[in-house]
């Protein structure tokens, strides 16, 4: 059975969506010791308010590195929702940030305030990291460790600390 | 005829290879209006000192985001060059940083001292700039234009003025 696991990552150009699908693809691939590939995808699409990031992670080598029908859609806003639901897994794990997302068109899936949690911690910007930390507790992409260990190594020198409480709150959010 | 663009971009993990790579698909996908996928793979050599992403860049849209037979290689390592010089097309152009690359193994290169360049220029950090800039005087992948926006939109706030003449550098040295 494969163990090829396809995460997506969309949100506007603002929100850090390509630095986490790093940090993800960072934490699985160097820290878990998984073979790991992430993507980006630019076309016409590319000046709208929509981007995605994508994250395939395996045991075995990856033939075909962009997600062909993800496990998992991170959604931090409602257009990238809209543009990138498409092809989700019908058991698929659809997570969207609540605080921006006020339409979901599915009836499961986990919503979180990422951007309001981000905004309590003192920088909304932040609200990415957050979103991982839910993402490793409600999926098995990565663990808490090794994302830990990648966040540290990727964000900016004098936002450890910071970061390191925006990934606990991101955990604790979705593990009440 | 395909107009399929291939570029690999390898060097160690410190040396801003994949931030480089974000760069110079942003120019080709946001600021050219190309189609572009830019990826990046871990697998077990991700612990070792070679890193590789690559960005392919097309009229049309892209199949296969991964380069097969890249028209162009930038190694900033010894490293990274013997472990990805695999593929390269025959008439491909090999791009080294001669400040840290003794041995190439081809008779056919270009070879410019990025890291020396930097460091004259104050910051060994921004060797991956002054090398985007003699990647796009030497190849058809980006226009300069388009890649001095991507670097502006990317870097970190306060270092604009730094990496614009990072930049500079870089072409003046690949067109002297």
């Amino acid at each position: 059975m494969s163990t090829r696991y396809e995460i997506r990552l969309a949100g506007s150009g603002g929100q850090g969506l390509i630095l986490a699908g790093i940090i993800l693809a960072e934490a699985a691939g160097i820290y878990d010791g998984k073979f790991v590939c992430q993507t980006q995808s630019y076309g016409p699409e590319a000046r709208g308010g929509a981007s995605k990031t994508e994250v395939v992670i395996s045991d075995e080598e990856i033939d075909y590195p962009k997600a062909i029908q993800p496990d998992v859609l991170l959604a931090m806003n409602q257009k990238s929702l809209d543009a990138y639901i498409g092809g989700l897994k019908p058991e698929g794990l659809l997570i969207v940030d609540a605080t921006l997302v006020p339409e979901v068109p599915l009836d499961r899936f986990v919503a979180l305030p990422f951007t309001e949690i981000a905004r309590e911690l003192g920088r909304e910007m932040v609200a990415n990291i957050v979103a991982l930390g839910a993402l490793a507790a409600l999926s098995r992409a990565v663990t808490p460790e090794s994302l830990g260990k990648a966040v540290l190594a990727r964000v900016p020198k004098g936002t450890e600390e910071l970061n390191h409480k925006a990934l606990a709150a991101g955990l604790a959010a979705a593990r009440p």
